[in-house]
């Protein structure tokens, strides 16, 4: 059997675990890290079909171990589901492929077994160079406030801003980066097919045409107060910090900000009045080693010292020859000296605007190109790669 | 001569040096470690009244040099200035005086000559257990919620409030501390005699009755841009740390955070909205190792990490016998167990609420009581000592 057939076979078993398994159950990863995708499906399979026995994977209790059999004999053909995501634009991507985002293998035997992805970008580009912003659902107006200027300024700084597609601080963050032409990622709690909440339906769709819409669980699934708290752990492990806007004590958002601590990542907050309930968790969170910031210069400052790529933790930097065409003509339509808009690009790459703004921030990741205020120009190392005899920088 | 007696003229000395150097000026306090206080002022003295020569003092210019001879002829004699402050209730409290607050000692060359006090309580004991709360003059409605709510907050856990007595923030700390039948330190950048801002005549007035007034510039004296700035290091030096309520960048509140941080105390600060340019000078001290507090108990629980009282340093905990004989009555008022309010201590003690409150925060600090809401107790260690036939403890 090829390679590229033992991970088609492997993909396949991660979409069928996705219906049988929860998300973030360490027991599970345990499994695949010991056996393999391919081989934990089978012996659920054969236990299902099987007699009594003793029980083929270690650690589950025998209750547990029944529930998962039922949804085993219940889940559709991973193929149905590959085919039913495709239908809305969709792919599923997982470990091993092209564009699975290495720095979720932080999370060890939590990692998600894959992520549904809804959108034209490349999700593992986009996420080398992102910070999630994030916070209360009953947020006051400075919540939104700030949740829409943190989340435009990031994006005018070539920045991906993730959050998770709830009201308040972080629809207003999405916004923000959707009204600044910028890039934003909402991961989700459910099917990427399905929008909760449902008042969001609009703002996914556009979040979808214009970003990512990612997520765990498989199509058609809905939210559980268990799986937000462990979407959580998949927006902190995405970026290179969190930042929380409004937050009450014992909200998602500190969750989330924990988990970013727990990661390595920078956690930081936004400070508010102490007279007001929805700050008291982000100055909690300030008084344990969270960094205050007050705006997405200072956020920039300090998830930019991380430094630009990490080369031996997420793959060399392509060389121009390597990239996708689509995006080649992207780059090509940026003259060598001056800034355009994403209009103007659009037009000599002979694409949509969406299209080139997702294709633009992956480059920023590459490091071809940088954003300055509204329009976009080549960097200086891509000028000499670009513009050279040379080829490949 | 006799070591009182030399004191005696040791303060007489210091009396004169603050109507002839300005306020932590670093030049003379090297001449008071050189030559002393005494031999200071006659080698002024003999310069003035002799002909051209050699500057008898190192390290001053001759333009300054000049001015100060001038002041010096100008200056009226200590003893004059003395019997001034005695008029409103006033002392001069310098180093080698049982009253001057030994931390002080941390400014080095830059330590106040002496300290004129306008109040009943005893400036070392209040000091011991003192927090400063300052900020914006022009500070918002919250500024005011949040300066006065700490202060109260601080009174009422049995801590001394310091603050500038300027308009906003400061005043607020003083009302919230004086509100809470609490006590508060007034340290001004002018003469003790003299009210500043003159719309805070009254509370000046009202914190020298149940409070301390205390400042380095002799009397009379008004105040200046650069008196605020260097009366600031006596607020800081003279308390175990300094909470920010509300300061624009390069305010002067911040700049008392700082020299709490260069000498070693804690720098504190309310957070507020972003949004709020008072708020941004706080902030920016969050960022830079300042703690982020949101109410007394979280300042408490910092400044009280430094233990009660450091006895190598401020000296021994007075035993009861040793207690001056009308804080001793107020002692004596205390049962064994029970809380008493102010009023009931100061009716069995035979004296006034204020002069009460002053003694009580005097015994706080000592280790004698404690204060519980509105009301205060004799410590265990107190009723030991007070209640066994052994006498002292």
């Amino acid at each position: 059997m090829t390679a590229a057939r033992a991970h088609e076979e492997a993909r396949l078993a991660r979409v069928r675990l996705t219906r049988i398994v929860e998300p973030g159950w360490e027991v599970a990863g345990r499994w695949l890290r010991e056996f393999g995708p391919v081989e934990t499906v089978r012996r659920i399979d054969e236990a299902d079909a099987g007699a009594d026995g003793p029980m083929p994977l270690p650690g589950v209790r025998a209750e547990r171990w029944a529930g998962l059999l039922a949804r085993a004999r219940e889940s559709p053909p991973p193929e149905r589901d590959l085919a039913r995501v495709e239908d809305i634009g969709a792919r599923f991507v997982c470990p091993g492929d092209a564009e699975w985002p290495g720095q979720l293998d932080d999370l060890g035997d939590e990692r998600p077994l894959g992520l549904w992805v809804r959108g034209g970008a490349g999700l593992r580009m986009w996420a080398l160079r992102s910070v999630a912003v994030v916070g209360a659902r009953a947020c006051t107006d400075y919540g939104v406030r700030m949740g829409a200027s943190i989340g435009a300024g990031l994006a005018e700084r070539g920045w991906v801003v993730v959050s998770g597609g709830a009201y308040g601080v972080d629809a207003a963050a999405h916004r923000g980066a959707l009204g600044a032409a910028g890039a934003t990622i909402a991961v989700l709690a459910c099917g990427v097919d399905r929008a909760y909440p449902r008042g969001h339906a609009q703002l996914i769709d556009r979040i979808a045409e214009q970003g990512l819409v990612v997520g765990e669980l498989p199509p058609g699934d809905h939210p559980t107060p268990s799986r937000f708290i462990l979407r959580n752990r998949v927006i902190a492990a995405l970026t290179r910090g969190t930042v929380v806007v409004e937050a009450a004590y014992r909200s998602g958002a500190l969750g989330t900000a924990r988990w970013a601590q727990r990661l390595g990542r920078h956690a930081m907050g936004v400070p508010g009045p102490v007279t007001s309930a929805v700050s008291a968790g982000v100055h909690e969170l300030l008084r344990k080693e969270g960094v205050l910031v007050t705006d997405a210069e200072e956020v920039v400052e300090l998830v930019g010292e991380m430094g630009e790529l990490a080369p031996e933790r997420h793959g060399p930097v392509l060389p121009r020859d390597l990239l996708p065409r689509a995006t080649a003509r992207v780059l090509a339509a940026l003259p060598a000296r001056g800034v355009l808009s994403v209009a103007e690009i659009a037009c000599g790459a002979g694409t949509s605007a969406d299209d080139t703004i997702g294709r633009l921030y992956e480059l920023r990741s590459l490091g071809f190109v940088e954003r300055h205020g509204d329009g976009w120009q080549l960097t200086r190392q891509a000028i000499r790669s670009v513009f050279s005899d040379g080829g490949a920088s």
